[in-house]
């Protein structure tokens, strides 16, 4: 890795490379120049992040637009860290000049905790004398501390301790053999880490106490599967190969496919960001979204009992999504022909760190794409669809994150996450009641229900900056059966409803209408159905926050109170639960409630708007999540609506065709279909 | 085909073959001896269908308890047919005593139109006078009845026509040339075809007439695309190879994959049927479902003008998703190492047809299983898993149905279903206004609002086939922040709420409480969470059904009245609309209306119930679903909780795996990459 490092930072002093691309996240050099500056002018400070400063809209959109003439977006760095003493500074380095164009100290504000932060968590409360005290009350021996483990989290917030203590809290555990899975052995208290001091400054101790679980381990590696009558035999390989290569091409960061063009950005709070889509339709590159992101989520927990009112984790603005990612493997975790990219990041000594294969592109196979068969002769279309695949997976603590952003041919953007990992989990005596707010998924394992929020925002750019979101109901016509209007009651329609200021587009799912909104341009309306040139955000999975108004995760979770909030464009709203999530304590509320409440009757229509969708799932755990949970999926759509004059899919191939004419004369037929598919029996195929 | 026949009525003849499993369909020689059977004691006939009998359920359990010492059921054929003179019989034959044991005529019912009868009305229109007269009137020669087509429906139901007469409703296109999508050119008139007759009894035409669109064709075929710049070339192979087999195994009509066990049947209405669907969970044969099938299904048109009403294709109880099936091509419709079935069924003459490779069966790559890696020291383990995807293409008239029940390693059973095909569209003037009812997907071409509701048998055998379901909604606690019982507010569960009666059961969709429903069986409880074995459907696309109470479509359709019913089990109580659909007047309405009804306190509390779930989308078109429509998907998830006692897929090999003492020791790790996938670069991986 650090062999990479040198050569990287050769590149790009040898000047032979083409400068970055102004959405490319900064490269390793920069990061180390950002860091340099930094420390000649500050001297030693703890790096928190370095990322890019992303290029103002307005610059941008004019770079985009004549990215030969326009002036070309600086690179600057933006800069987050802490001096001795535990102040927070932020800065902007401009990379070019190599000056410091901004820099402030702030008070009351965390920064989200780094996994270098949380790696010293553990060997702190290993050693501290009252988190053995209670390991000791706990049935475990004070010999046996090398066998206690924690998973840190940031506090979220505790009003005990407010925000200027930089905090975490130690969900503890117990593993009798280092190679057991902690999960299964939960401990009932939960020391807090004080970052600043590099000690523990209290423990919340439960009153019912719940001494260390007596079950046996409860494992899924090998050795366990192994005694427990071994691995199932019956699985034959499934081979993904690609002869002639990939459908896409890559030039930097640019991803070309199918019509598509999308930059493939990376920051280390939100993982992925595609930036500037746009679909070639016949020729014209037409931009769909300006950027896309998972720009925040939360997991709140359900159980009422002091102290877990404070698990509810924004695993990208407490943690990052971008730090938390995977290198991913070749054959395991993807599987086909892959492109990878790597993920440079700052550590907290200042040096740039590297994930190689942070992110995963390729193709699929996506089954049918459409058919149609005349009834009369049989003349048939059937054409096979492709998808996109870009993807991370991030591992927070117990969790894991699988995103995939997946393109289509037919126009439409999914996004899929899988959720895979280990449940948290909290102790339970023999025979205690869960009351509902858990579920016991092992013998003394109590998982706590909890919800998994996403907030992802879509900045759409449909033919143009200017768009107006509607919300769109499918609802029974007027009248009831015998009116005038309505005669025989069996008409619906889809209503719309614009919204045209931000206080109007707080709004909630509505499974009874199959709500969905609309991205429209509506200064370009369709030549044929003389609607605006849309795209639709097609979500189902999404719960409302279940934790009451006024309740902690409320206050500080504010994107998650409605599933759509619509914003005016503003450069530096990109975060909606706020720049510096940890230890907020929701008073005020950060992100998209502050910037809803400065001007909630700022005009969004026709306008350069930004859509925040909160989707997710709602987790009751279950003994089939344990002790590693299936991946369980969950889907969001963007599809284009009005924005095509026809099916933009029409000139894929198909693999085979037939006309009337071609039925009738016997010739002429499109026989297109793959040779390497076979029989199961082997037998020759029959058509 | 014909020597197919002739080689499996050998075969049957010669007695080699072991018996057909007693949920096997019925074999082309079977369907040949039941129609013998008719034609003697009765003379001729036009054969509407000849089916299996399925085994009563007592006897049937019985038997698959011990296959054998248990009586094995008897094969008998369900014969509906037509007599001269129009009137319906429907009989029952015993093909081991080739005696008719049941026979008995009906007025005023009409058995499913089948493709044969389709295949009529269109050259009865073009040869009508007063077709030809509309035809002129619209501005196509007499000369040209050639290119007059017709998709015939069912009518639906008339008040003017009744039930006693067998009608067809004529959708009228034209085509100026044979190849040409008639979907671009719809007729304004619609002729109503009496079956008995074969003629031609009245015709609706309404007021504002619209002439045949004079746009320019609008096709998907090779030689449009050609001419409008021809296919894209950069799509590059993708190969799915199983070199080594599949990871099933198929006994007669039973694939046993990955612990599962189903067998696979078919019949002409529901198209795939499973039964007996069993999990082995380490050695014990559990019972999951008795039978799935998707057995109806709706399509309401949401144009309130005269006669758009009718327009409410019931696919399966009308038409038949089996009779209507694709014969599917391999490396065309199915992808990889493919296992067909075929499908075999009567025609109007007392035949034995084949539809040839009606059923698909293969495997797929499923992506990550499970994943998760400790932060500490980076040991992890990634297993990928497999699906195993059993499915079916149907086209009805315009449209095409996918249908895809796909089985998972960790315990779940998906419905997929895409739509694809071509909108049913109606004819518009230049200028004329949809009022919201339609959209103009092409110059003079409206395609109306519509939906598509599914309803989905599921008769659970959970553990055995006593069983109970709950209602489970995602709720917040009781109390305020504050309060004693919710400190913090942070507090939500999972209300389960018990269907005990019939009438208790009929419920719908709610998006905010995430609602799902339990199959439990109270008799057994997990060991871990002392909770009900349970298979929970997860369904979030549900719409409701929106035309009014009291329309045609809410009378006929009574099972899309709501997502959920619940009813105990009765064997004849299959088909949620009733047995014949055609010209049903909905009153009373049949199917499951009638059943609720009959005993609305019937009680489904720990006994042998059926749960019927009405799910779908409402489709508002757009001009991208024109000429023809990109596949939409359309998922739905049954899914264990709380019935393994861990995740049941811990045994499958993972891709790779190191523990924390193989980390530290450096060796033992388990590499199990896929070694045929490759870098795009093409260069050596860095793992
Ligand atoms: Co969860
Ligand atoms: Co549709």
């Amino acid at each position: 890795m650090a062999l990479d490092r040198l050569k990287s930072v050769a590149s790009h002093l040898t000047g032979t490379v083409a400068p970055p691309h102004p959405f490319d996240p900064l490269s390793n050099a920069e990061i180390e120049s950002a860091a340099q500056i930094i420390r000649t002018a500050k001297g030693k400070v703890a790096y928190n992040a370095i990322t890019l400063w992303e290029p103002r809209k307005q610059e941008m959109m004019s770079w985009l637009a004549d990215p030969e003439q326009a002036k070309r977006p600086k690179r600057v760095a933006d800069v987050v860290g802490i001096v001795p003493g535990g102040k927070v500074f932020e800065a902007l380095i401009d990379l070019e000049e190599k000056t410091i164009t901004k820099y402030e100290e702030l008070a009351g504000v965390q920064p989200l905790i780094t996994m270098e932060d949380l790696q010293i968590v553990e060997h702190v409360v290993r050693k501290d004398a009252k988190v053995i005290e209670q390991c000791v009350l706990s049935g475990i021996p004070a010999s046996d501390m090398d066998k206690v483990y924690c998973d840190p989290w940031t506090i979220g917030y505790d009003h005990r301790f407010g925000s200027d203590v930089r905090l975490q809290q130690a969900l503890m555990y117990y593993r009798p053999h280092m190679d057991d899975s902690q999960y299964s052995f939960p401990l009932d208290f939960c020391p807090i880490f004080d970052a600043g001091k590099q000690e523990i400054i209290h423990i919340d101790i439960p009153e019912v106490r719940r001494p260390v679980n007596k079950a046996k381990p409860n494992n899924y590696h090998p050795a366990t599967i192994e005694k427990e009558g071994g691995y199932r035999k019956d699985i034959k390989p499934i081979n993904i190969t690609q002869p002639d290569g990939v459908s896409f091409t890559v030039e930097g960061r640019v991803i070309n496919w199918q019509n598509w063009k999308v930059h493939v950005g990376f920051n280390y709070k939100e993982g992925i960001v595609l930036n500037n889509i746009t679909y070639n339709d016949k020729g014209t590159e037409r931009p769909i979204f300006y950027r896309l992101s998972l720009a925040e989520m939360v997991v709140p927990y359900g159980n009422p009992e002091h102290p877990h009112q404070r698990k509810h984790a924004f695993d990208l603005g407490e943690y990052g999504g971008g730090y938390m990612t995977n290198s991913l493997a070749l054959g395991c975790d993807c599987k086909g022909a892959i492109h990878y990219m790597d993920a440079a990041f700052v550590n907290r000594a200042g040096e740039s760190t590297t994930i190689k294969n942070a992110i995963c592109i390729h193709e699929e196979d996506a089954g049918i794409l459409f058919k149609h068969t005349d009834f009369r002769d049989d003349s048939v279309i059937v054409t096979r669809g492709r998808k996109l695949i870009i993807s991370h997976i991030f591992t927070a603590a117990n969790y894991e994150y699988c995103v995939y952003w997946i393109f289509h041919q037919d126009g439409a953007v999914q996004l899929e996450i899988k959720l895979t990992g280990i449940l948290n989990t909290y102790s339970m005596n023999a025979g205690e009641d869960t009351k509902g707010w858990g579920t016991e998924v092992y013998p003394g394992v109590n998982a706590h229900n909890h919800q998994h929020l996403f907030c992802l925002r879509i900045d759409p750019n449909i033919d143009g900056p200017n768009n107006t979101v509607f919300q769109v109901d499918a609802l029974p016509g007027a009248g009831e059966v015998g009116s005038a209007e309505n005669p025989y009651g069996n008409a619906f329609y889809a209503k719309k409803t614009k919204y045209s200021t931000v206080e109007e587009s707080l709004s909630d799912y509505d499974g009874a209408t199959s709500r969905t909104w609309e991205m429209s341009n509506t200064n370009k309306l369709n030549p044929y159905s003389h609607k605006p040139v849309s795209y639709k955000l097609v979500s189902r999975e999404v719960p409302g926050l279940l934790p009451k108004p006024g309740s902690l995760v409320w206050k500080r979770a504010g994107f998650a109170r409605h599933a759509v909030h619509v914003t005016k464009y503003h450069d530096e709203q990109i975060l909606p639960a706020g720049r510096h999530v940890p230890q907020t304590s929701g008073e005020p509320s950060r992100g998209i409630p502050e910037w809803v409440t400065s001007n909630p009757s700022e005009g969004i229509d026709n306008t350069d708007v930004v859509l925040w969708h909160t989707f997710g799932i709602t987790h009751f755990p279950s003994p089939e999540d344990f002790p590693i949970m299936p991946a369980e999926p969950m889907t969001l759509l963007l599809r284009p609506r009005n924005f095509f004059s026809k099916n933009p899919a029409l000139d894929v191939p198909p693999s085979y065709c037939s006309t009337p004419s071609q039925i009738l004369g016997g010739k002429g037929v499109v026989d297109a279909t793959d040779r390497e598919s076979k029989l199961v029996s082997g037998k020759a195929c029959c058509k």
